[in-house]
């Protein structure tokens, strides 16, 4: 098993993410960034922007790749005979990611969640937040790479979301 | 005080609920449970449906019964001179249900709310999660009693709630 | 620092923010009560009806007064050159408010936020729990002080917003 | 199953303890208050000690009788077809309760643990803290009742126990 | 980085800890489960019967070995090249490893430590509770192997540990 | 209010207590850091040890003293008029925290504890696991000041504490 999948919403990819990411490529072969196009929530980038935002950002490594999906977890790693490997900042992503691991478990027996917990430097950042600063005109740059740094800017500019603020 | 309500949005009842439901029937000589219509969530299922899913499941007992409410509990226990049964599941559902036993006690002194701990078989599953995994077409045959996978299916068909998945 | 800003939605304030106002009264020379405009949350008082609220219940203290605001915490506080001041109640609040402290402190090296820890008896209180009780008629007097008692009842008769309970 | 066990240390009884006993007495028609006679603490007051100091307080219950004992709780229950009752304090005791439920429930299918919320008034209440307090000379007399203040003070007194604070 | 190293005191191992080799034996090419000989606790049994009591349990495992270890955990993976696997249970064991995950990166940059979730069937076993039950004449039977349960009886029975119960 | 006491056992101070003092040395005129003589622990540095040791670091403060007490944490305020100031890492400190700011605010109503977050890069620093690491050579350089780090190679190696590692 020497393939990982790290899935996420990445609306947008954080430095936290791409810190994870950095550590998962020195501990597997191949790593596939899975970007889901998740139907409940509306998110700021479309699953294809997305996908294209973190390639730019994982170009310089040779063993990761992104894709998007829809459908379960379970069946894609099935497919790929690959091991799951999420990031944990501190209590508050335990809890459900404790039950959607026992949930995929029970979906496929094989299904193995590995976690890896954040570097403290990024315990405060998370794509929501990131999106609330940022709207209010705060400074993001130490939170997201330039490039997403950018993306956003040009988003909220397009769409005019938070221009009342 | 020989009257137990179970309270719950059962939307739908799972294989968890049920097996609190067994736990109930055999310290408690009537059991009431009780579907909220609760306005401020949409519910899959209308609190006349859930009620009838839930009677179909509970059959086999005769302590216990199943009724539709909207309005505060309490003035529903203070009626039946009952007691709240809960189950807990891990830390997910513990502070919530702490502030609602505190502030039912404040509403209504003898307002009693006795948990029980969830199965660890059963800890993995909420009607949310049955939701989402059946939503992308997954196997929620252990997550649930047959008739409740089918109505899940049915409803699912006849609504197309997810047929673009 | 003698500054001491406590922010909050404040839809509407409870007997338990105004506890903590009683307590950062004694602790600071001058006190702002905050009430943010959230752009993402749909309150039931607008941010001046909420701000005349809370300056009825705040006006015996000689130095604590009332704004609104819309923006970015930090930027409010580097202009006051003040504390935030927050209340902590058990475990529901800690996590976020762990998060926020931190990515403030990013934002601005000089913003220091202090926690208070609420006292007991106001632990079962919060605002939308206040707000789900009226809805069903229950009594909310313990809560809430008597003017605001009023206006939920007024705001409610109103819109409307809960008549078919 | 109308009997209740409340299986604790209790060295000493607190009135966040007589508080779960009160409730107790209310919901079931007899309760045991188990004093366990732990091996592996060392205790103020032996277990008689702590039978009589608790007796003396729940005389005026006619349902409530107090026992020590040394083995499993399973065993215990077992024998008298009883369900074990607790009293949950925020989130300290939550994680070891959850646990030793599971393993009573294993040893016994028939071991059900009913969970109490402590009332706030006395969430800050422990005997671990009543007895710190003590040995610093400060104030119990709202953590304990009177008979049990003055017997922490006579052992105290007696042992020399911290007669160089 | 094939090598897994599961760290712990194993004392005894428990059906949990057995179930979290089974599964590491299946992502890595290499595993040693490493017993600590911690000088801080004082263990039933010494380093050298816990290694041979795993050692029985583990040799139907091409892929695993049993070692010993007295030192920085770090120190020994760093020799190894190896990343150290864990089992997280519910809550409890949450904070202490977050920090030490922590605090050994910071010792050793190289230093990965990944989680999986306990299996909800061995939740509530550990260690010290097996140990507990077993004093008391608890079946330990569904929680150990029966070679551990039979050297926990043997060594109590030899060192006369818990006679007195 | 212009007193704030950071309580401790402080054995040794680290990098993180040194943060906090650093901050609390900013938001009010007198901080009195106070290492309290334990009499259930048994240190490593006895008090004045360890008052001498703090003194070393925060000589560069005008407005920060360092003294030993034994008795009650409130008694010592009430004298002072001052507020407790401590500090909260993620979890772990949460509960505990919590508990003794009730009890004390309940000994004595005017005894205010505000708890400021521990800056992300110290979480995973506690005096205990310090200790812990530098017995067995491990490096702990970042962890605490050079002068500590010499007080404790020079404190084992006086008492030999931990020769056999």
């Amino acid at each position: 098993m020497n393939v990982a999948v790290y899935p996420g919403s990445f609306d947008p990819i954080t430095n936290g993410h791409l810190d994870i990411i950095d550590r998962i490529s020195k501990l597997y072969e191949n790593v596939i960034v899975l970007v889901s196009i998740n139907s409940s929530k509306t998110p700021i980038f479309t699953a294809d922007e997305r996908k294209k935002m973190i390639e730019l950002e994982v170009s310089k490594y040779n063993n990761v790749k992104v894709e998007t999906f829809n459908g379960l977890l379970v069946d894609y790693i099935r497919n790929k005979d690959a091991v799951i490997v999420k990031g944990l900042r501190a209590l508050s992503d335990f809890e459900i990611e404790f039950q959607m691991a026992l949930a995929n478990k029970k979906l496929y027996d094989n299904a193995e969640t590995l976690f890896l917990m954040t570097n403290m430097q990024y315990a405060h950042i998370s794509s929501s937040l990131v999106k609330e600063i940022n709207r209010y005109g705060g400074d993001i740059s130490s939170m997201v790479p330039k490039s997403i740094e950018e993306s956003l800017k040009n988003k909220i500019g397009r769409s005019g979301y938070a221009n009342g603020c």
